[in-house]
């Protein structure tokens, strides 16, 4: 079997793979050319999450059985296209949860408790004008507070489980109600998206993009959000509109925002990255060393599930 | 009675004690001078845990019978002395847990997430050099590591409690071994220090400062723990040797440190502040506005409670 990854992983991670012929980029990425012509005779092609997958790349593709995406997320692959042609597309949904739930943690903290803002100062002259003191550089405690979930997954479940250890009441808003088990788990309340946005102190974006939820968070929701509370992003960009959140934190009609994910990466708007009441990660979500071994690792046992026929233990989303 | 802070605290959380003579700083701290002319006929006196309190302050003091300290340290207080001449003292160490839990959660993410260090690239031109990129930025999972607690107290708990949900792994060092009931509520395995330091991927230090445990992370420990492990300090600044600990992180003899307290507060070795493979802030662990106004009522209440002789609901340390 031929497998073409669009990007540079490390190949001791592939081992399981060995008697396969694997092509992957010297550096980085592929080009669109370069990938294409890999693919006019390749029978399994590994992208990563952020690496887009067009139509017109797959239309030469004539032998490929297999999309074995890398991440959770299957936004950059032509789904209906995959369907279409009898293309399985897998992903990787578990080695994600827990470093996913993990940058949402660190980063509610982060902002509530200025801990990007703090250490930029402190490491400037005269310390960035900070003064030690009882009064000082107050953050606010997550300790009591209302999280809000949008997008009560396996993602947003690892937050809850967190949050509810970190003395946090938790509402969440989803498609689907869940059961009564998961929410007592989670002493979770079920609310509508409005509610939410109006009672929650830290707002947490965990549900999958799709074009009916581009700009979930725009202008209208922002001003229904307490002055006093926090958005944190670690889903997809396009959830947000970048500008109007940039608008918000600016006129503090919002406490603060912590956000891994931007509508146009690896661009982020000069607007918003001016605001101190903000922190911000380059889409490092998924990405700790652990959780990439881990990847890599779901990656060889979804191919080698595919080409053994053991259909019930892919990770298969079409 | 005359109660005098040594520190300009917000004047509407001791409504309680309308019916007393308070007597706060216009800004910030008294001098020492003038502290003790206010004590000359002080009846209680509230320090705040960074106000250093001496003897000398003390000594015409003649009517002073409380000092209700702001904090759950009280190092800043001439105990002994305190003991000799029956003035009472009291400490805050209920309000202070969660927040400083929090804290030292929030810094052990941010130093295994790089959140401060990624923050601040991405607002420097050019992004700080800062490409999205799958292989890029990665920082390191909590989940599944182990996490050695050094002063298994009520923070060392509130710790543990939400590592447990991170799905960390507990070995703690104290100086008595908790219950058998308080280990099995998180998994904990008391350890020696050696062995603590030898197995542990964050090492916490939460334990009360005293001279006995001045430098208790010297070079010499620093060397036992692994190169891929963090130290974490929310405790107080004289457990580390801030010298040592800059030169294990110059030459990566650890993976990375979080710290909130320093040596020589509100000073912090130049040496120290260089390192990238570090996060810190300005000792704001029990620093947010919710735990601020939660350490005023408890002062309030340790207050009333000694003038109505209910001695047993005092924060008594003396």
């Amino acid at each position: 079997m031929k497998i073409v990854f669009t990007t540079r992983l490390p190949e001791k991670a592939f081992d399981g793979l060995a008697l396969h012929t694997l092509v992957l980029p010297e550096t980085d990425c592929f080009t669109a050319d370069e990938l294409m012509s890999h693919l006019s005779d390749a029978d399994i092609l590994v992208p990563t999450y952020d690496y887009n997958i067009t139509e017109p790349m797959l239309q030469s593709a004539l032998r490929l059985q297999l999309i074995a995406n890398f991440g959770a997320g299957f936004n950059n692959i032509p789904i209906e296209w995959c369907r279409q042609h009898g293309v399985v597309v897998t992903n990787t949904p578990i080695p994600v949860i827990e470093p996913t739930a993990e940058q949402c943690f660190a980063l509610m903290h982060a902002v509530a408790h200025r801990v990007g803002e703090l250490d930029s100062r402190l490491r400037m002259p005269d310390y960035g004008g900070i003064r030690f003191g009882v009064m000082h550089n107050l953050g606010r405690s997550l300790f009591g507070m209302t999280l809000g979930i949008i997008g009560m997954g396996r993602i947003g479940q690892a937050l809850a489980r967190r949050a509810v250890a970190a003395g946090m009441k938790i509402v969440y808003h989803n498609r689907h109600r869940l059961s009564s088990e998961i929410e007592k788990r989670y002493d979770a309340h079920y609310v509508s998206f409005d509610e939410l946005l109006r009672i929650s102190d830290f707002v947490s974006l965990n549900l999958p993009y799709s074009p009916e939820v581009h700009h979930l968070i725009d202008s209208a929701e922002l001003q229904i959000m307490k002055p006093t509370a926090f958005l944190v992003n670690t889903a997809r960009g396009a959830h947000v509109n970048e500008q109007a959140l940039a608008h918000a934190l600016r006129n503090n009609e919002i406490a603060g925002a912590a956000m891994d994910v931007f509508e146009n990466e690896p661009h982020i708007s000069a607007d918003l990255l001016q605001c101190r009441n903000a922190v911000f990660s380059p889409h490092i979500g998924t990405g700790t060393i652990e959780g990439r071994i881990a990847t890599c690792d779901n990656i060889v046992e979804n191919i080698m599930a595919y080409l053994n026929g053991d259909f019930s233990r892919l990770n298969r989303v079409v």
